[in-house]
């Protein structure tokens, strides 16, 4: 019922995780318990310098369709609600938050809470019969939550179409908007999606941390602010052991070494 | 000369509105007399707990091609010039603060101020035929204040090749920039803008409105505090009576009855 | 090795200057030199008031591969590799300060900083053979800075997975994500840059000047700063020399005759 984390070594010197959602009788529902065993496999040993990169992928045909709306009954409370909405945004947060990328492997349809996940993975690979949507409207609870990883990953007009009507958009949609930045045929998905993780895999892991923190900094921020700090940054990722291995082997036409220190 | 409101009740348990812009001799030039009448008709019974949705069309084959510049002549004098300025700036605001989601349904060119109204609309449907450009240079006249909406719509190389050569964009060019959300063949255009419309029309009123208000305020925010007013608002969404019977209507497997009510 | 600027009067009133980027062996690097010259180049007489538009083209197959990594060697020390961001950033930007159009004509491969500045134009335009890429990562240098200019010109995803992999997307990739407004064959490449150069050639360099100016103050307001901002710039406008004479050419249907002057 829970996602089941599975480490595979990849031809490059680092390794990738794939967490896969594993409840398709429940249409992979983000639950409170589901929220929180993504949030604990995510940043389980994700300090681990040989991790370089995590896969989110899902069995069954729906991705996911966001949280278990049984969870939101007067019943359970105003206080469970919002212990159920806190986590999702923690989850949501962590992605972006931790050091190595996060690829989400869409193969099906996201939902709501489900869709709000794709878009906050740093990089989204589809099969074309994907479809995503943000459908709360047609429950009487308006995705709210959702449409803040939404707005900040597709056009407003391609967000609030989905959000006021309920209605998905297919996979070459969502690539054409920026929602996913690549889709393939169901039976290259595995194999695409694996490429661009050993891609990231040869990479430094001290970098590659550097450089995710920064983007996501510098994205809020006004022109001369975000150069301001990135031109620190580039300076910084100089100095460090990986920058000056980078360099050197540069130079000296060979394939660099690294190793993934902090300093 | 004037916009003309047609009021039809859809098949959905709401109304939509049509306001149709009529004054096609002059291409639906949003003169000042046009800009009042038109924010009057949006403005019109808006509180009415039955209207779901706006709909903005033209007749003729120019969609609007913006401000009358014969009221920009100097005879006209610097006030008169500020008061369409004005008047121009909040309409296209009204129509992201009013409660109910306002459709552009586009069926010909759409120049300066007129493309600023699409592209201020919550969402725009637009007929293959449609084009889209900003010309105010070719006369002098830099469209800024039409540039504030165009760059929240579209990439800013898009927004600029646009504003620098005057030079209009394709249906299917605004659609692939986000200017538009769908294009349809022309004898489409109004079955596909009402298909829409009825989405909305079954909708809560109350939820759609509290969902349009969040939109656009956790737009500008930064991530965390987007994320901390729409939990916020989810909470709220789930305490409305609305969010109450969607819920319960889900639980039951049975359609939903809303009340529309503000609580 | 320098870029060659050219000068050449178009058939509108102004005048557009073209500079080539000229060290094809170097697959035109942006060493300190290099980007010190273009400053330079983008610099000169830019007070003309003939002048309207600058091309930035390249010679050979690659547009250009950015920083000239053996600048970078531990050897050129701190100050010095401090001095190359610094220039780099100053030209990034005095690209959208200076009162012209800038246009990339892209025809290659534009990478790192390369990629950085073709999105730092105001307007690019690139022959379908065009790629790009930001691959700094492979040598342990992640492209933080040109994430700057990258993240503003394209969904998040779609930057994050080139900054992540530093795999390269192809001009029409590059179209769909707004990193680029034109893609053309490679043999129209010169006219069709030109056709959009001689368009802005005729319009009044006061009015573009003021325009561009005002767009990217614009663009990181709030909606409300930003209409505040716009509609006291179009009553600005209006004032012009050349905002009276285009309303008065329009309104006596005939060309307007631009005197390009600040008042």
């Amino acid at each position: 019922m829970r996602p089941s984390p599975s480490t595979c070594r990849t031809r490059g010197s680092g390794t990738s995780r794939k967490i896969t959602l594993n409840n398709p009788q429940k249409r992979n529902a983000l639950s409170l318990t589901m929220i929180q065993s993504l949030q604990k496999d995510i940043l389980h040993e994700v300090d681990d310098t040989n991790l370089r990169v995590i896969v989110i992928a899902a069995n069954g045909p729906v991705f996911s369709s966001g949280h278990n709306l049984k969870e939101f009954t007067a019943a359970h409370g105003k206080s469970y609600h919002a212990d159920v909405f806190n986590a999702c945004v923690k989850l949501m947060t962590t992605i972006q938050t931790i050091p190595v990328p996060v690829i989400a492997q869409v193969n099906g349809l996201a939902t709501a809470a489900g869709c709000q996940l794709v878009a906050s993975c740093d990089i989204a690979i589809a099969s074309d019969k994907s479809k995503f949507a943000t459908p709360g409207v047609n429950v009487g609870l308006f995705c709210s939550t959702p449409a803040v990883a939404l707005a900040r990953a597709v056009p407003k007009k391609v967000a609030l179409e989905m959000l006021f009507t309920g209605e998905p958009i297919s996979a070459h949609e969502a690539l054409m908007h920026g929602l996913v930045s690549k889709v393939v045929h169901e039976e290259n998905l595995e194999e695409e999606t694996m490429k661009i993780a050993q891609k990231i895999c040869q990479t430094s892991r001290t970098v590659v941390a550097l450089g995710k923190a920064t983007f996501y900094k510098q994205i809020s921020q006004s022109l001369e602010e975000a150069y301001r700090l990135t031109s620190q940054v580039m300076l910084q990722n100089l100095m460090l052991r990986d920058g000056q291995e980078g360099i050197e082997a540069f130079t000296q036409k060979r394939k660099p070494i690294w190793t993934n220190s902090v300093e």
